[in-house]
C-alpha cells in the first residue's frame, strides 16, 4: 500500500523521502507514506481561504446535521476498515473502541451540537452582564469560529477516535482540520479519511490529511491557529517551544501519556463485589490495546493488608490472557503497534524494575498464538510490585506504553492521595470502593491532579464506562505531566476552537449582535397576536403587551382553597407581616403565573403547539390584593427542533400598576412551522 | 524609601544588587529595591504549604467576605497611596483608574463570589451527564483549588489594580498570590501590599510580595502552579519557554501590550454626537496615563471621506490637552513612568513615521506646566496619519506605548475588519456608530481577534464605560499578538486558578463529592415536613412525599375559567388530539405546578419565608384529566444569603398515578436561619 495525503481537495503521493510500513502481527513490510514534497502554506492557505469560510457560512445545527450524516454513512461502510486494523495489532474489540468508538463521537458531537448550541454561527456564553446603573450599557459574551485552522496531530494508537474526536469538535466550531496521523497506523487513518472525502458530506476544505514525517507542516500555523497534540511528553515540549507558535500565542492543546493509577479502597475485601471489579478493571486496562492507552492504568495503589491479594487475584486472570494474532478467535490481545515500541516499552520495565519486583509475565518471552513471537510486537503482559512505595520514584515517572502496571501499597488514604499526586497529572483516575466516605475522601483529595476521575462501587460495577474510555460528554485531558490540555467535554471541546469575546453596548445592540432579546432592547409591538404566528413568522424582539388584570383578596382565597396551597403569607394577615419580605398578605406566585398565562393566551387553535417549560422565573416584588398584573411578552430566542416545529424561548415580564417588575421568566413553547 | 518584599509572611531587603527607583515627573532618584539572596524556593513553599491550605479550609463565600473587608479596609486608608502615585507620573485621574479601580476590583470579586458561586470549596460546572441508560451511572464536572502558587508579574502602568484584579481572583480560587510588581512603580504596589498586612485579613501565606529583579522567581514554577503575566510581548515569549513551565505544562496567562483600534462608522458625520463621541474617546485614550495602557487605541480606522475632519477634531482637543506636574491643578495629562520609556516611545514614533504623517505633536518638544520637560518624562501627545493604508505594516506591528496614535483610512466595512485584523489580535476593539447593522457587521466581522469589543452609539455615548478600561465582569485578554490569555470575566477569572475534573460515579456518590442533590441519589425520607425546619436544619437529600391529588375536567373547566387561560389544548379536545404532543384534552401545566404546591406546601407559619422562583421547569408529559398527581420535594442545594436566612433550592418531581414523570423543576425558597 501506498498511503496518500489528501491535500487541497484531492488525493496526493509525498515526492521524497518515505516512512516504511510494517504490521505489528507479522512485522512484515505493507507499503510506504510520505509527506515530502507537500506544500504546506497551499495546505493551510487552503483551509483557511477554502474551508473556513465554507464552514462558516453553516451553523452550528447545519454542522451537527453533516456530523450525523457522516456517522451514518461511514457506519454502513466501516467493515473493511477492521481488515486493516489487525495490522496495527488490534484486536476486533480493540477495533471497536478505535473504529466505533470514533463514529460514536460523531453521533454524540451532533447530538449536541443540535441540542445545546444554537441554530446560528455564533454562541452565547453566559448572562448579560449590566455595566450601567439606567440599563442603556450591558456586556454579553460570545463565541465565534476562530479564522485559521486546526492542527491535529494524533498518536499512532487510535488512529480512527483520535483523529475523529478531534474533528468533530473543530467542524461543530466551523474551524477546517488538518489531522496528522502517526505514521505507523496513518493508512488506517487514512482509509478511514477515503470514506469520508468519498461521502462527498463535507464542505470543500473542511478536512486534509497528511500522513508521514510532518517536517515543516506546522511552520505556517498563526495566531488563529489551534494546535491540538496527543502523544508523548516529549514531542509536546519541540511543538509548544516552536517559534511561530510561542510568537503567536497559538493555542496549544496537549494530551500526553500520563502515569494514571486506580485506588482500590480499604473497605473492599478479596471477594468482595467491588474488589472483584477492581481486579478486572485492572486486568482489562493491561491488555486492551495491548495497554497502548494514555490513560491506562499504570500504578494499582492498594491497602498494604489487600497487595497480595491483589497482585494474586491479577496474575490469575492475567494468566488466562492469550496473546497473538489478534485474527485468531482464541486471542484476547493482540501485538504492540511495531517492533519498536516493543523494545521501548521492554527498556522501561527493565527501568521500573530496579525498583519493584516482577509479579507476572516476561517481557521477553511470550507464548503466541498463530504468529511468530519475534516477528510480530508480541509481549506478555508485565505486572510489577513496587518494593519501597514511599522511596520509589521511577514508578512515578517512567511510562512503560505497553500491557505493564505496578502495583504500589499504601497504608491510609493520605498517603494513597499523596502517591497518586505523583504522578504529576494524570489523564484519568479511578477508586474503587463501596464507602462513600472514601470515596469522596480521594475524589476531592486527588481531583486538583486528574482530569477525571471515576468512582466506581458494587452499584455501577456493570454500569460504569471504565476507567480508561474517555467520553465525548466528558472533558479528556490532565494538568502537568498530562499535558495541561483539554478536549471533548461535549460543547466545552467546540469552545476550544473558538474565540470568546466580551461584547459591550446598548441592549439593542447586544440583540442584534446575538440574535437574543436583551431586557431594555428595543422591540417591535406586532399589531396580531404573536400566538397566531408560525414559527417562521417570529422574529426576535416581537412583543405584545397585554391589557391588566386586578388580583383581589377574593382571588387570593379562591385560588388557595382550589389548589390547596394556604401556606401563611397567602392567608394570615399577621403572619405575613412578620415575615421579612413581606408588607400583608400577598398573592401566591402561581397565582400570578397563571393569570399572566391567562392574559397572554390566545385561546384559539394556532401554531402554538404546547408550554413545555419555564425557566429563570424570578419573583421581584410581592403582589399584593388590589395590585394589577399586566404582561409583555417577546420573542427572546429560537432554535428549530425538526421539520414539524422548533422552540421559541420567549422573554415574559410582569408589571403591576406601578410599572415594578413582579415575576420575570422564561417561557418556552413549541410552535410548528408553516413549511 | 527602601522597597521591601513582603515573603513568609515578614518584610525583607533585598541583600545584593538593588535597581534605582526615580520619579518620573523630575528625574530625581526615589530610592531603591531589590528582590536579590531572598529565597525563591522557601516563598513557594511558604505558599504552597502554609497559603494554599489555610486558603483552600475556607469556602469561596468566606474568601469573598475577607476581599469586602480587604476592599472597605483599603478605602478608608488609600489616600497616602495618591501621594506615591504623582511619582509614576499619574495625574489624580489616573491614580484613580490604578487604585480606587483596584478596590473595586476587590469589591466586585467579592459580590459575584458571593452571588454566583456557592458556600463551598467546590463549584459544580454543567449538568449531570448520564452515561448509562438505568440511571446507575452518570458524569459531573468539577472544579477544585490547585494546589500551587498563582505567580503574578504586572506591568508598571498600573501597579495596584494589574496586582489587585490578578489576586481577586486566585485568592476567590483558594490559590496563594505571589506578585511581583515591575520594578519601575514597585514603591506603589509595595505601600498597597503594606496596607493589606496591616489589615491582618488574609489568611497567613495568601499573599506574598517579590519587588526588583526577579531572577530565579520562576525556577520553582511546576504543574499545579499558574503563571500570570502582564507586559511586553518579547518579555512573555521568554516566560512561556522557560523550561520548567514547559516541562510542567504550567497554565500561563499572559496579557501583552496590543495594537487596539477604533473604528468610525461611515453614518457618522462630523457634528454627529458619535462623531463628538468617537473623538473624545480618542483623545481619551491617548492621554490617560499618559497613553501608557495595553488597552489604549493605537489604530484609529475612519471611513477616508472623514478622515481630515477626524484629524482636525482630534488635533484640536489635543491643542488643550496640558502636560506637566500632575500635582498641578491645571495639568491633564502626566509624565511616562521613566526616560527610558520616553525613548523608546521616541524611538517607536520615528519607526511609525517612516509610513505616516505626523499631524499633531513632536515626540521631543512638549510645553510643560510645573515641571522640566526633559528631567521629567514628559512628552506631548502625538498622532500620525497613515499614508498609504493598505500597505502599511508597521502601524499594525510597532506599539509606541505613550500618548501615541495613528489614523488609517478606508473605505468600506470589510476593509475595515481587515485593517482591524492586521494587529494579529487585539485585547480592545470599539466601533463608534449609530447604525446597528454597520455595528453589527464591523463586531462579528473583528470578534475572532479581539477580546472585548465596545459598540458606542448615541445612547452609550454617555453610560459607556469606554475602550479602554476592563471591567471585572468582562473578560480581558486577547488572541495572538495580545498574548492568547484571558482574565477577569467574574467567575470566569476565577477558574484559571482552579482545575477542571470530570467525575464519573452513581447519583448518591456524585452527590456526595459535589454537596447537591443529583437526581437518582439515595434520598433520606424526613419524618417531619421540611417546610418545619430551619435553614441550618436542612441537609442536602432530605426529602418528602407527597399524597396523591386527582385531576378532573372539573378542574380544568374550573382553572379556565379562573384564569382566563382558555388555550385549546385544556379546553377543546379534537384542538387538543390535532395536536402533535396531546392525546386529548390536557391540564394547564400551570395548573400541574399551582396544585403540586397545594400538596407540598406546609401553611403554618415557619422557617420557610418565600417562594422566590424556579428554574428549569420541564413538563415531560401530558396530565390528562383523571391523572392524579403526587410530589417528591429534596433538598437539593444550599446557599447562606445573610446572617437571617439562606437560600434553599428543591428538587421537585412532579409523578402520576403511574410514576412516568410529569414536571420536574427546580424550587427556590427563602428559608431562616435558627441561628
Amino acid at each position: 500500500m501506498s498511503v496518500q495525503n489528501y491535500v487541497k481537495g484531492g488525493w496526493l503521493t509525498g515526492r521524497g523521502e518515505t516512512l516504511a510500513l510494517t504490521s505489528a502481527v507479522t512485522g512484515e513490510p505493507l507499503g510506504a507514506c510520505s509527506s515530502a514534497g507537500l506544500d504546506f502554506e497551499g495546505v493551510r492557505n487552503y483551509a483557511v481561504k477554502t474551508g473556513g469560510p465554507a464552514l462558516r457560512a453553516l451553523t452550528f445545527h447545519d454542522r451537527a446535521h453533516i456530523l450525523k450524516s457522516l456517522a451514518l454513512y461511514l457506519s454502513e461502510r466501516k467493515d473493511g476498515l477492521y481488515d486493516l486494523s489487525y495490522h496495527t495489532g488490534a484486536t476486533l474489540r480493540d477495533s471497536q473502541i478505535d473504529i466505533d468508538g470514533g463514529i460514536g463521537t460523531l453521533f454524540a458531537y451532533s447530538s449536541k451540537g443540535r441540542r445545546e448550541m444554537p441554530d446560528a454561527t455564533l454562541m452565547i456564553d453566559g448572562d448579560v452582564e449590566p455595566l450601567s446603573k439606567d440599563g442603556s450599557f450591558a456586556g454579553q459574551h460570545i463565541f465565534t469560529s476562530l479564522e485559521g485552522a486546526a492542527y491535529q496531530i494524533n498518536a499512532f494508537n487510535f488512529p480512527c477516535w483520535g483523529m475523529l474526536e478531534k474533528f468533530a469538535a473543530a467542524f461543530l466550531a466551523g474551524a477546517p482540520t488538518i489531522a496528522k496521523p502517526a505514521p505507523q497506523t496513518c493508512y488506517l487513518a487514512e482509509a478511514m479519511v477515503r470514506l469520508i472525502a468519498e461521502s462527498g458530506l463535507l464542505p470543500e476544505g473542511a478536512l486534509q490529511l497528511i500522513c508521514g514525517k510532518p517536517d515543516g507542516l506546522l511552520d505556517f500555523v498563526g495566531s488563529q491557529d489551534v494546535v491540538a497534540f496527543t502523544g508523548s511528553a516529549q514531542t509536546a515540549r519541540l511543538v509548544r517551544t516552536k517559534e511561530n507558535i510561542v510568537r503567536n500565542a497559538t493555542r496549544f492543546i496537549a494530551e500526553q501519556d500520563s502515569l494514571n493509577c486506580s485506588i482500590l479502597g480499604r473497605d473492599a475485601a478479596p471477594g468482595a463485589p467491588v474488589f472483584d471489579a477492581f481486579i478486572r478493571e485492572i486486568v482489562r486496562e493491561m491488555t486492551a490495546k495491548a495497554g497502548q492507552k494514555c490513560t491506562a492504568i499504570r500504578r494499582i495503589l492498594v491497602p498494604a493488608e489487600t497487595a497480595d491479594a491483589v497482585a494474586d487475584a491479577v496474575a490469575a486472570r492475567l494468566e488466562a490472557v492469550t496473546v497473538g494474532d489478534p485474527r485468531h478467535e482464541a486471542v484476547r490481545m493482540g501485538a504492540l503497534v511495531s517492533l519498536d515500541q516493543r523494545a521501548s516499552v521492554r527498556a522501561s520495565v527493565r527501568d521500573l524494575l530496579e525498583e519493584a519486583n516482577l509479579v507476572f509475565g516476561d517481557a521477553h518471552n511470550v507464548e503466541v498464538i498463530g504468529a511468530d513471537a519475534e516477528a510480530g510486537a508480541f509481549m506478555s503482559p508485565v505486572l510489577m510490585r513496587v518494593r519501597d512505595p514511599g522511596a520509589s520514584r521511577r514508578v512515578h515517572e517512567i511510562e512503560a506504553f505497553g500491557p505493564v502496571s505496578s502495583i504500589i501499597a499504601y497504608n491510609d488514604e493520605n498517603e494513597a492521595i499523596a502517591l497518586a499526586k505523583r504522578g504529576g497529572g494524570s489523564l484519568a483516575g479511578s477508586v474503587f470502593t463501596n464507602d462513600v466516605d472514601i470515596a469522596k475522601h480521594l475524589v476531592l483529595g486527588a481531583a486538583a491532579y486528574h482530569g477525571r476521575l471515576l468512582a466506581v462501587d458494587e452499584s455501577t460495577a456493570k454500569s460504569s464506562t471504565g476507567h480508561g474510555s474517555p467520553l465525548p460528554q466528558l472533558v479528556h485531558g490532565g494538568p502537568g505531566r498530562a499535558g495541561g490540555g483539554e478536549e471533548l467535554g461535549g460543547v466545552r471541546g467546540v469552545t476550544h476552537y473558538m474565540q470568546r469575546t466580551a461584547i459591550q453596548g446598548s441592549p439593542s445592540l447586544l440583540s442584534r449582535v446575538t440574535g437574543a432579546y436583551v431586557t431594555g432592547a428595543a422591540r417591535r409591538k406586532s399589531p396580531e397576536h404573536l400566538f397566531t404566528k408560525y414559527f417562521e413568522e417570529l422574529a426576535v424582539g416581537d412583543s405584545i403587551e397585554t391589557a391588566a388584570r386586578a388580583i383581589t383578596l377574593d382571588d387570593i382565597e379562591r385560588f388557595a382553597a382550589f389548589t390547596g396551597d394556604r401556606f401563611y403569607a397567602h392567608m394570615d394577615e399577621e403572619a405575613a407581616k412578620a415575615n421579612p419580605f413581606f408588607d400583608g398578605r400577598v398573592a401566591h406566585g402561581y397565582l400570578v403565573l397563571s393569570f399572566a398565562a391567562g392574559l397572554f393566551v390566545e385561546p384559539a387553535p394556532g401554531p402554538v403547539l404546547a408550554n413545555y417549560g419555564l425557566d429563570n422565573l424570578r419573583f421581584a416584588k410581592p403582589t399584593n390584593p388590589g395590585d394589577a398584573i399586566s404582561v409583555t411578552l417577546t420573542v427572546k430566542r429560537k432554535t428549530p427542533r425538526n421539520a414539524d416545529y422548533g422552540e421559541v424561548r420567549w422573554d415574559v415580564s410582569v408589571v403591576n400598576q406601578d410599572g415594578d417588575a413582579v415575576a420575570s421568566y422564561d417561557l418556552l413553547t413549541m410552535n410548528a412551522l408553516r413549511k
